[in-house]
C-alpha cells in the first residue's frame, strides 16, 4: 500500500518534534522555515509540536525571492545589516529554553545565478552569526529536516511526482520503517559506536586521499568525534539533522595543509552552486580557490571573516549510506553531506570540544575556529581513502574502498 | 488591452510603495503579509521598496493555519503570550523610523469556525497591542493593502479568476487609471476636504438611523475628521490603506448610546466570521451582544481589555464609493469598511487627536479609547440617515438616501 505525502509529511514532522528536536513538554519552539515550498511540513511540525506539548510554537518563513530582491536592489554598504528582531528571535529561543527545528531543502539552486559574488558573500541571513551561535552552544535542542518539493522531484528525477520522492528519500529519513522512532534510535546508536572507536583511537589527523585530494586535517587537543545524536547541555537527547550518517569532530584550525578535490557540487548557503571546487590550503588556510562554476562566491564568503577560510568541521562517512547509495546529488547539502566524507569551512562546533574555555580569544588561541559562516563540502568517494594519523605517527585506515574497516 | 495580473501587482505593489507608504530613500521598512497566498505581491512590494531606496526590508509572512493550530493545541493559559521578538519587529520598526506595509486579503473566512471563543479571543495575534501603537502613534509611515487570491475571486465571483477580480477591483485601487498616482492624489485631496467640512462644524455628536439602528456617537472633544490621508508627525504623507473612502474621526468613548444593526458580514480581525450583529450601548459601553452567527466570538472579542466594549472610532462613507458601487461583500473588513459608514470598537486613534496627552491615564480620563483591540463594523447603507448634532442641538443632515449632501 502506497504512503500518501501527506501521511509522510505527518510522520516526517513527528519524527522532528519527537526524535530531532525531542521538544519536551512546556518548551517554546522556533521553527524556521527556509522556503515558502514547505508549508505544508511547517503546519504538520507545528501540529506535531503542540501535540508534543509545546507551550508557543513561532513559524518563521524564510522567502529566498526576497533576498534576491536585496541582493539586486540594495545599497552596497547596507547588505551585512541583520535586523535586531531576527536576532532576537534566536536570543529569545536561547533564554526560554527553547527547542528549535528548522525545514530545510530545495533552495533553487539557480535562483542567485548572476548575482553579484561580493554583495552576496556580505549578506549571511538568514543563517547569521546568532543562529550559528545558537546551533553549536548546546542549549538549545534542535533539529534540521528536509522537505521534499515538487521543484526537487523535477530536478533530481525529471518530473514534479513528490510521491516518488518520498520514495526515494525514505530510507535516508526511515520515516517508512514499522517503527521509525526506534529505527532512528538504533541508527544513532551505531553511529555514536563509531565516534567511541574514533575516541579511542585519539587521532592526531585525518589524511584524505584520491584523485586530487592530499589532504591532511589536523584535529583539535581534547575535541570529541560525534554523532548527529547529540545530547544538549541541559541533558536533552537530539538528532542534529535527518538523514545523518555522519561522525564528526573538529579540526585544529591551524593544522590543515595539502591539497582536496570536492567531490560533489556544493548549494553555498542562501547562494550559489558551486561545481568542481579545489582548494589548497596552507597552516589551515584556503590559499588556492578554483572551481569549473562560482569560484567567486567561495573566495567571498572564504572572505567574510577571520575564521572563514579555515576548517571548523571534519566528517567521516562511508559508502554503505542510504544517502550515498540513491546515487543523486541533491543539490543540497545537508543532504548530500551525508553521502560521503566532508569538511567545513568557517564556525566550530563547541559541544565537540568539552573542555572549550568560554572566552572567544581563549578558543582561537587553542586553534577552535571561530567565524560567522559554516559550509559543508563533500570530499569523500569511492576512489577517496581515509587514514587515522596517531600522535607517533602510526597511519591506521579508516575507509578502504568507500567502506568503514576500523574496528 | 487587457492587464495581466502579473503587472497589475506591481502597479499596486509600486503605489503601496510610493503613494500609502510613501516610503522615502534610506528607509527601512516592515512588511507584514497576513496569507501566504500573497507571496507575489509581497515580493513585488519588496522590489519596488528597494526601488525607492529602501535600505533593508524586513518581510514577515503570517501562516494563518499555523494560528489555527495554536488555538487547537496550545495550552489554554498560554494563549494570550507574544513572543519579544514579534514585539520587537514592532519597536524597532518604531526606533529607526521605519515605514510599514501590510498586505492584507481574503482571511480565508471558514479557517477558524469551531474554534473555541474564549480560545480564539485570546490569542491577539498578530494584529498584537504593540502593533494598534504603531498604526495609532503617527511615527511610522504605513499602509494596508489587499492582495486579491484566486480564493477570494472563487469567493466573490464563483470562479478562481483573478483577472476577473482584479477587473472588479481596479477602479476602488485606481490602479488602471492613466496615472494612478496622481488619481490618488486627486482623491485623498476630495476626501480632506469632506473632513475639513466636518471639523468646520464641530459636531458634538453623529446619530445613525436606519431599520435596527438608532445610535448616538459623541464626538471627543478636539478631535479632527480625517481622511486615509495622513500625516505622520515627521511630516510624510500617507495613504493608511487602499482602498479608503472614509473620512472618521474618534468617539468619545462614554458617549456612545443606543442599537446598532452592523449592516454587513464583518470578518473579526484574525477570527471568525460574524453576521447579523446588533449591539445595544450605554454610556459608551456595549451591553447587549447578539448575531445571527458567531455573536460568542465577538463577546470575547469586546471581552479582551476594559476598551474592547467602547468605541475607538466613527468613520463616515457615502454610495458613491467604488467598493460600496461593486455590490458585493468582500468579507475582509479593510475593503468593506469603505463600502458604507462603520464604527470600531476598541483602540483610537491618536493622530486624530492633536493635543492628546501622553499618559495614558490622562488620555482614558478624557474619554479617549485605550484597548489591545481594533475592530471594524459597517453601520451604514442606502437606508441609514447619518445626521450631526452640533452643541447647541441643531441637527445637519450629512447622508441622506446614500449620498453625501453637506457642503
Amino acid at each position: 500500500m502506497a504512503v500518501s505525502v501527506e501521511e509522510r509529511t505527518q510522520k516526517l514532522a513527528r519524527l522532528a518534534v519527537r526524535v530531532g528536536a525531542n521538544v519536551q513538554e512546556g518548551q517554546d519552539v522556533f521553527v524556521l522555515v527556509m522556503d515558502l515550498q514547505h508549508t505544508a511540513m511547517a503546519r504538520a511540525v507545528t501540529a506535531s509540536a503542540y501535540e508534543a506539548g509545546a507551550r508557543f510554537v513561532s513559524v518563521v518563513y524564510w522567502d529566498p525571492h526576497v533576498k534576491l530582491a536585496r541582493l539586486q536592489g540594495a545599497p552596497g554598504d547596507s547588505l551585512a545589516f541583520i535586523p535586531d528582531w531576527w536576532d532576537r528571535i534566536v536570543s529569545e529561543c536561547i533564554e526560554r529554553k527553547s527547542a528549535s527545528i528548522t525545514i530545510w531543502g530545495d533552495p533553487q539552486p539557480d535562483l542567485f545565478d548572476g548575482v553579484d559574488a561580493d554583495r552576496a558573500g556580505a549578506d549571511q541571513m538568514p543563517m547569521t552569526p546568532s543562529i550559528w551561535e545558537m546551533l553549536g552552544g548546546g542549549e538549545v535542542n534542535w533539529t534540521v529536516v528536509p522537505a521534499p518539493t515538487p521543484g526537487m522531484a523535477k530536478r533530481l528525477l525529471g518530473s514534479e511526482d513528490v510521491a516518488r520522492l518520498w520514495d526515494v528519500m525514505g530510507p535516508m529519513l526511515r520515516i517508512d520503517d514499522d517503527d521509525p522512532e526506534r529505527s532512528w534510535q538504533q541508527h544513532i546508536a551505531s553511529l555514536r559506536e563509531r565516534a567511541t572507536l574514533l575516541d579511542e583511537r585519539a587521532f592526531d589527523a585525518i589524511h584524505f586521499a584520491g584523485p586530487g585530494t592530499d589532504l591532511t586535517v589536523g584535529i583539535l587537543e581534547g575535541a570529541k568525534w560525534l554523532s548527529g545524536g547529540i545530547v544538549t547541555k541541559t541533558g536533552i537527547e537530539t538528532v542534529a539533522n535527518m538523514p545523518t550518517e555522519e561522525v564528526f569532530t573538529t579540526p585544529d584550525a591551524r593544522r590543515v595543509d595539502g591539497t582536496v578535490t570536492v567531490t560533489k557540487p556544493v548549494q553555498l548557503i542562501g547562494g550559489a552552486l558551486v561545481e568542481g571546487l579545489r582548494l589548497r590550503f596552507e597552516g589551515g588556510r584556503a590559499v588556492e580557490i578554483d572551481a569549473d562554476r562560482n569560484a567567486d562566491a567561495v573566495r567571498a564568503q572564504m572572505a567574510f571573516d577571520d575564521g572563514a577560510a579555515r576548517l571548523g568541521e571534519v566528517a567521516i562517512v562511508d559508502g554503505a549510506s542510504p544517502v550515498g547509495q540513491t546515487g543523486l546529488v541533491f543539490g543540497d547539502v545537508l543532504i548530500d553531506e551525508n553521502a560521503t566524507s566532508h569538511i567545513a569551512w568557517g564556525h566550530a562546533y563547541a559541544f565537540t570540544v568539552p573542555d572549550l574555555p568560554d572566552d572567544e580569544k581563549e578558543q582561537d588561541a587553542l586553534g577552535f575556529n571561530l567565524s560567522g559562516v559554516h559550509q559543508d563540502a563533500m570530499i569523500g568517494g569511492p576512489e577517496v581513502e581515509v587514514t587515522g594519523i596517531a600522535k607517533n605517527g602510526d597511519r591506521v585506515p579508516i575507509i578502504r574502498d568507500d567502506a568503514w574497516v576500523i574496528g
